[in-house]
């Protein structure tokens, strides 16, 4: 199975959770060795297919006839999994691909995660399966099983005592401690799984493959994801367009930082973008829902699982209800730190809820009073007001610790049950801290439970966004095109290509003398700046080869022999094209616009305030190239110094719409010319007042050899 | 007990803990009414004094003789708990007073809750109480009660089942219904209480008598708190200065925004300081750990219940431990984002580690493979390596979900039970989601168990704070001065006052005419500024009344008759005093300084960057005034955009040491003129480079009758 980006992934990957025959390689009697424990797993949870125990000395396994080579096994088993020293892994792998095995699980380590030697038998393991068209779980990866079909290929301390309940949780994860712990709280919480799949060293199978398969799965619903690193975004965002045209929330959590895996940058501006920020938004652009701790993980996986895709939050619009005033207080500050809205009850509402509930408080959160909990009927009266108030997207009831008391228990159960059967499509949301087997009988309901505040108030903003509106991504289809060598050379031939674009600059002269210098001056009319021109110093200013506001014809003239001598002692024998002449720019405001290039996803278009602030305060906005206008001026209005352009304390507006349309055209160029142009760096663009534009008044591109 | 700022906070709260005799007015014998139900929890839970039930019908309620007043009791009760309606309260109370009753708790509703009536009812209520020396609890709250000395002075819900276990964890909340979620909580926890009280409507006994009570009462070891409002600061403040005095942490979760509360603020720096930064900064200064969710109250105050005062983590540096990598690399990304150093371990410590489990690997966070559980001995010396480990405040340990497996949960408690035992005075942690009974048996150990990692780092990072150094709350002391009301006037003045306590200004010169102004720039040197002077023009730049960078005579004729006739146009009638002539001030960083007063707190000294960052930002530091220079440097290092001003991208370093002394003279000012002035904004502070100290460039005093 050759691979490019054109193979979507997740192909073939039924060998690992619908396997017929499953072959352990390295199979061992003692069914606590990783070459028993599989055989042993298989046996105890009733897998249906052949096992085929394959060890040198042959005779009997675990009860079961052991062959000497898979080349010798009676029937093809879809499934291989290899557990032999890893020198001995490649043999063992050709046997597979001889008899015709689909898919291998390689548990053995001391491959890439050991150094150079071992990268080179991983190597050799993944030529070997693409030549058979065979798919290469791990090596180095704990393995996978479906609970769905009883299919094991995995040693996994969580199969010890039990197999999980089946269920609609698919659980991918690179790190197998993580993807067990995953299994393990999943099923704590009385939840079931799919399938599991591990992916270790990812030689072949990566976290794209698995997501991709488990969108496909019909038994899944909803999937978690742990991903250390990614190797191939295009094959990422693949998977993630997959899963959400299939419906399937997929929520990831991304550990460690990549700075390793981020290009020393030239630029300032590229400096900017690291690929922690970039994985977050290509995760946002793609519908996937990105969290930042195991626990947020599986809080919105649980939540998401019992919701389904059709009952998501669609937006941020909550009502919130308790007993009593302070914890509505505490419900309404978690709310608003977590971003969602809480609009105000209608009339109609209020009216109906003091109807149930006079003595209730009737603002949003509503302050309900014990008396709601005094009679089943009540409470199903009160929430029923709430739960069809029109301009809602979710209810979320505090029930203190209401269901440790045995009447109110009955009072909530009651209430919530009738709720959940009058309004199936409405989306209600508890919290409470228990009892645990109450909490699970509100689960089995279908509504789901929170164990506190601040939980319920970032899960329900987090699933929101599961919901929104989808095809965001945008992929750049088009062929990458060279550009004229020439922009890479100085800023005045990175500008004229810009400029073919519909970016905004000045009118400019290269210029070859002083009175060269004070013609083109003349011409413009003053004042005007110098610049040198060199595509030796990338940086002008700090090589003193720049001359602003220059008032009159001698200013220009003894400027342009400054800034030469300043340019020549600073980078001495740098190639000069001359000096460019342009006029001073007038008021605006500055950003800085830049593309990266991110090694994993390719070009990414950054936009910040201009001067230092971008850099103090870490105030840019980036996204996977290209952007749309309105992407890019959400982008523009995302920054915290926005209001800086958008008029604040009585400044003049700036021209987002220009701004925007700037950005997007130069992510646009960044992709047609992805192959030749690593970076480029617009510092500053002047963004002038509403409907006067902007003016890139400075421009750089580094080709990829010099990066 | 007639009361001001200098009665310390919690006197006579004996009465409600350690009650000898319960009067209770209104009693009734049905044990669901609320007059019922504290005479039913005393019989039931065994209280060892006299209980009187007071009801005009007298004879026998709930099997005790009943008496038609409590001026009729045989023995002066020292506790009456009132629950007749709100507008019979007054007489009950007059009745308590002559009876010789040291505290009476209110739980009726109907007073300042209710509106203007109520609150009169509620005055005269606290009139009673004061004049008769007694302490009034409440009204419209949840009483009191005292778990290690039997007294009840409320008809809780915690109580209904059982009395909580006796333990140290004291409890102080406005909210009734806040405070016995907390207390049922701490029950569920497993944790003791010492005493509960909750304040209502806090007519007399507020929060503050709560801690400063707790903070003296021997039984208790930890304060929790929930407070809504504060009304009185100083008391606030004496009472979290006793805890820390008596080594009592206090954790503090302040609900709701008080916006309120905040004085309209004339000037733009002073709009900036929102009440609720004041009291963070207030309970930062005075040693107090504010939390943002009933969830982190719960945790941290579980936490520091088990550690006491002398374990609690003396600082931010933290080894981390995990079986596995990938939890590792979480534990380290919620560490760094909690604030938390992570040192790396010597090599002696490192051997040590390898000594006891040789696949281990021992950067931090030390991922210490499968191998360290594998006996009890190997865990306990790899534990001792690295809580020995000199250059460090805690461990912590992650135990994924070990204790579920009966083998591995037994080789834990043994190591931890041995660690507890050798090192007792080192501070480990673990992070462990359950089962609960093994989690109760490592916290019955002393060794704290947080539920995930995020609230492990949060948790060590928060309670961290809580050992700081002591004293660094400044308390002015000095009496309040007048201030010469001319500041009042004009900028002038302002700036000359200032002055006097040290802040730089630039020579100025006040004119009455063009000719004057030409004279006084002409002595000065150019360029200058024009500022129009009048107390009735506050912000001269929006009035046309300023006119900067004047190179000669010509400009400053023009610019003097210009920015009068401009401000006369804008505030017609305005009374001028002059123009103002000052030099231009050359290069430099913009800060904004300035003083409000809080309503509750008292002056408030802020400052941050200048031009319109501060407010775009929110960038501002704020602290109760005074501050120590070193105080006031550490505000101004505290802002995003210090970094502009400690040479960034190769700029000049600004003065900040002269930065820091003008913010504490300023702030010293305020609190001697504090009668007199309301607020003061110096904006722009321009900061020179290193050395060269700093000059406010505008000055504006507001005295208290103008705000």
């Amino acid at each position: 199975m050759p691979r490019d980006l054109a193979d979507m992934p997740g192909q073939g990957l039924d060998a690992f959770f619908g396997a017929d025959g499953i072959a352990i390689v390295g199979a061992s009697d003692d069914i606590t060795k990783i070459g028993g424990r599989p055989i042993h797993l298989l046996k105890k949870y009733g897998y249906r297919g052949p096992i085929y125990p394959v060890n040198p000395r042959g005779g009997e396994i675990q009860g079961l006839t052991a062959y000497p080579s898979v080349r010798d096994l009676p029937t093809a088993p879809d499934l291989a999994i290899l557990v032999v020293p890893a020198t001995a892994t490649a043999d063992a792998l050709r046997d597979c691909a001889a008899r015709g095995v689909r898919g291998a699980v390689v548990l053995s380590s001391g491959f890439g995660e050991a150094g150079p030697d071992g990268q080179a038998l991983q190597d050799e393991l993944l030529g070997i399966a693409r030549d058979a068209g065979m798919r290469l779980l791990g090596p180095n990866c704990l393995g996978s099983f479906s609970v769905a079909n009883g299919v094991i290929g995995s040693f996994s301390i969580v199969l010890e005592d039990s197999m999980p309940k089946a269920g609609n949780v698919g659980i991918v994860s690179q790190s197998g401690n993580i993807g067990s712990f995953i299994v393990q709280n999943v099923a704590l919480r009385g939840l079931g799984v799919s399938h599991f799949i591990a992916t270790g060293n990812e030689a072949d199978v990566d976290v794209a493959d698995g997501i991709a398969a488990l969108a496909r799965d019909a038994q899944t619903g909803v999937i978690l994801c742990c991903m250390e690193t990614c190797r191939d975004g295009g094959r990422l965002t693949q998977a993630l367009d997959l899963a959400r045209a299939n419906g399937k929330p997929v929520i990831v959590l991304k550990i460690g930082e990549t700075e390793s895996g981020q290009a020393a940058a030239a630029s300032h501006t590229g400096a900017l973008a690291g690929s922690d920020a970039v994985i977050d938004a290509v995760l946002r652009r793609h519908g996937a829902l990105r969290v930042r701790s195991i626990e947020a993980l599986l809080e919105m996986g649980h939540t998401a699982s019992i919701l389904g895709r059709d009952r998501l939050p669609k937006g941020k619009r909550v009502t919130l209800v308790a007993a009593s005033g302070g914890f509505g207080i505490m419900m309404a500050d978690a709310a608003t730190k977590a971003g969602l809205d809480l609009p105000p009850l209608s009339d109609a509402t209020k009216a109906r809820i003091n109807e149930a509930v006079p003595t209730a408080g009737t603002n949003n959160p509503v302050d309900a009073s014990a008396q709601m909990s005094s009679r089943p009927d009540i409470l199903y009266k009160m929430l029923s007001a709430l739960i069809e108030e029109p301009d809602t997207d979710a209810t979320l009831l505090f029930l203190s610790l209401s269901l440790y008391n045995k009447r109110l228990r009955g009072v909530y159960l009651e209430a919530l049950a009738r709720i959940r059967e009058s309004h199936p499509d409405r989306l209600l949301a508890v919290i409470s801290a228990g009892p645990a087997d109450a909490v699970a009988e509100i689960n089995a309901l279908g509504i789901p439970v929170f164990a506190g505040i601040d939980a319920a108030a970032n899960g329900l903003a987090g699933l929101s966004r599961l919901t929104g509106p989808g095809g965001d991504a945008v992929r750049w289809t088009g062929e990458s095109l060279p550009v004229d060598p020439a922009v890479f050379r100085n800023e005045n031939a990175a500008k004229k290509a810009l400029a073919e674009i519909g970016v905004g600059i000045l009118p400019e002269a290269t210029v070859q003398s002083a009175d060269e210098a004070v013609q083109a001056a003349d011409a413009m009319g003053y004042p005007v700046v110098l610049k040198i021109l060199s595509e030796d110093i990338p940086h002008k200013t700090e090589a003193g080869g720049v001359a602003l506001n220059l008032g009159d014809g001698d200013a220009v003239r003894a400027a342009h022999d400054r800034i030469l001598n300043s340019a020549r002692s600073h980078v001495p024998g740098a190639r000069i094209d001359g000096v460019l002449v342009t006029p001073m720019a007038g008021a605006g405001t500055e950003l800085i616009m830049g593309v990266s290039r991110d090694p994993v996803f390719g070009p990414v278009v950054m936009v910040g305030m201009g001067g230092i602030f971008a850099e103090v305060l870490g105030d840019v906005a980036l996204e996977p190239a290209p952007v749309t206008p309105a992407q890019a001026d959400a982008m523009i209005r995302s920054l915290k110094m926005f209001p800086i352009l958008d008029g604040a304390r009585g400044r003049e507006r700036g021209d987002v719409a220009a701004a925007a349309r700037t950005l997007s055209a130069l992510s646009e160029f960044a992709c047609r010319h992805a192959d030749d142009v690593a970076e480029i760096d617009l510092n500053p663009v002047l963004v002038r007042a509403e409907g006067q534009g902007v003016v890139a008044l400075d421009a750089l591109m580094i080709p990829h050899a010099k990066v």
